[in-house]
């Protein structure tokens, strides 16, 4: 048995992401999904809550034939207790999948198997032009899978995101 | 669709949860289970890491015949913003079960509504019973799911308990 | 012009503290009230939230001819930044009234007088037999001044400290 | 009665935010001042202390027939939670006034009634401005009511905020 | 070239802590001296401040030939990241030297050797009543290195430590 | 007897530094070198541990003859306790050495005595300029004690500075 973890922020889960998970299933029997920055939310850089991700991820990876746990992963904004505080949050697992380099890195000197494909770095871009064409309104749907799309419009999600735009970082001006 | 929700800190998951869950089971179509002190583990109240109690939970509930979300909740030590804590941890839930009189309190003053039953207390004070029974050596496994007996002995969780019992709170002496 | 600090946690606000501002009013012509872990609530020992405890306070000490600020002041869990802290979240002050043994202490290593009284100890230890009186229902209106009792009754502040008396300390069971 | 609230950080309390307690005056018997980004100071962006903007503001409010309590707040690095902390920290409110748009979404998200109008932005612009102009040495007077000039000239304020100006963001080099 | 860790919090530094030390000095070539809950002071339990404490360990450990290097270590409150913590925040080291139960533990759990002996138990004892004959005044000299006899002398921590030892856990009261 | 204390983010500890160590070893008989930033590493801003940091320090200071205290300083996001965070976790110092404008302001606000010298700013320039020859892997060595340089290359450090800085800011995307 394999179980494999895979890290992102997902805001929003989008085809990038669908279709790395659908690469990893084929590598492992359990899959692992880690929602980074999970405290965060109401931004433009991370619109939804831990809970609404949550949402979205489980619903579309019933797509397919794997075992999986979705766990938030609130920061502790210490890179050198990172690994450690992944792994006490998540079910134990064998081989880490990541393109970013700073994961990588944490994840070699902790002594984890990485693998990392060219396909990973493509999808991180992706997440902020998908929530900029949420903003503007042509054209996100196209690149979140439908149960993800169901969970953002019931949230309201969009109209949140265009309202926070305006703001600027500092909330309480 | 209803979905509700369930808050433990389960160390560990045992008889009294599953008891709870199934009950449940009949009023709601989801249920979130809420993993409550999330980040605590090595202590005699708290020996279990997230991780461990999220497989725990997630292979026990597999029973049921309900959709389920395990979502380990950290602890900020204020109880006035737990609520909206646990809420944008969270997939959105309708009704909350407990019978611990602060959450009951929490939830009440912040609109949502809770169920309690007879029952829930006394598996509260189970925990400590269950876990003294672990370091005893004696008669624990008759309290506790097959699924998760799977998960504590895999992770040699009885010898955790049992080492961590002789030291005092202070890990630092 | 000298400016006095007073530092409690008024859970509640009592006659033990009205009679100590009294005192204080002779000395100073401006006071500054600190509330002390301001960002605990819903405990047995910290029933009130900051808010509920302004109100109480702002309340009662308009009775006197003194201008006073009331400023929670959040626990930082360093007893060795604490007189800084305090310091940049209150209007500066001359002197600090106090009988607990470490304020006065930390006041002093910060070179800040400091002027204590035998009365100042006594009021200390009504706290939690006021919150006693509360819970069993006899009493605790004839040691609380009339506008903290207005506050304490408007926020439905003895049922709640009741219902959480039931509780253990752990809100997550 | 009606209690509102408004929120600032006030760096410094100007024309604009005294422009806007004036309006409030009209609707509100009570307002409750909330001092954002408490724990900030020394910067630039937030160079005084939550004590500082304190005195500024309580001077400078006691021009209008108004009963207000002026509290500071902490940041808790959280926006999901951030309503309920400003509620468990200030005394209850019926009203919130504000034009910044991620407070106003986190206001309706939780259910609470926001009043904007197109005059509060602008003041939100005049912050860095007047800073700036302490800087320059031109001009800041005339944009901030007396009672807060005297608390910034007798704090220094102004000779603090040139120097750290010259000061890169990070502290210790 | 072998370096060993040895933690403690040292309050005070006393001939069990001094003879422990010098137990290791046969084993390693350089010995990093880790101050466990180095944020905490001005407590019964922590009376003195971490500054304090690299003064006293820092003098005596001048009397062996050995290469220290004195490391504050402020708590995370959280056991499965402190190993982490510990190794981002000292030089690297072979083995650790611990009888704690839980640091033991936490160790052996990350796959770092450590060395226990009977007698490190026995000291971790002492610290509680050399800080009550502190208290009491008789005695406490005779168990503590003379080079930290002078820090605490020149401290005032005696006097400290009587003083605080009239207050209760809370300083706000 | 006089003791100084200088601060730095030490990433990496590099002549500048050494140059200043040499300039105050001329003034006092013991430093305390504080490593600010000390919970930072793996960014580009802050590449090395605490750790690591001690090690650069001390080995390199071996060639004065100035008892020196190598001071992890962990942030605690607040300015305006800095100084007593400072205060608590070093041995008691007479002056503080820095050109930083901020460290000096808060200082003097403290009232106490700092000493700057125009070299000092040269060098927090050299810190980023320093990290980026290690990216291009020109030219870092000949800036660098030799000290320092067996550290760093012992560390694998400049690997590791080269892979992160391919990485956004953000390490969870």
């Amino acid at each position: 048995m394999t179980r494999g973890f895979y890290i992102g922020r997902f805001q929003p889960y989008h085809d990038g992401h669908h279709t790395m998970v659908d690469h990893i299933a084929a590598d492992v029997d359990e899959l692992v999904l880690g929602i980074g920055s999970a405290g965060d939310s109401h931004t433009f850089a991370n619109p939804f809550t831990a809970g609404e991700r949550i949402m979205m991820i489980t619903k579309a990876v019933e797509a397919f034939d794997l075992t999986t746990y979705v766990v938030p992963i609130e920061d502790l904004e210490r890179h050198s207790v990172w690994v450690s505080h992944v792994q006490s949050m998540c079910p134990n697992f064998d081989v880490a999948y990541s393109n970013n380099p700073l994961v990588v890195r944490l994840f070699e000197e902790a002594g984890i198997e990485v693998r990392q494909s060219p396909m990973f770095d493509r999808e991180r871009l992706e997440g902020s032009q998908i929530r900029q064409r949420m903003v503007d309104g042509d054209g996100w749907r196209e690149t979140v899978p439908q149960a993800a799309i169901d969970v953002i419009e019931e949230s309201g999600g969009v109209r949140r995101l265009r309202q926070i735009d305006q703001s600027d970082a500092n909330g309480s001006t």
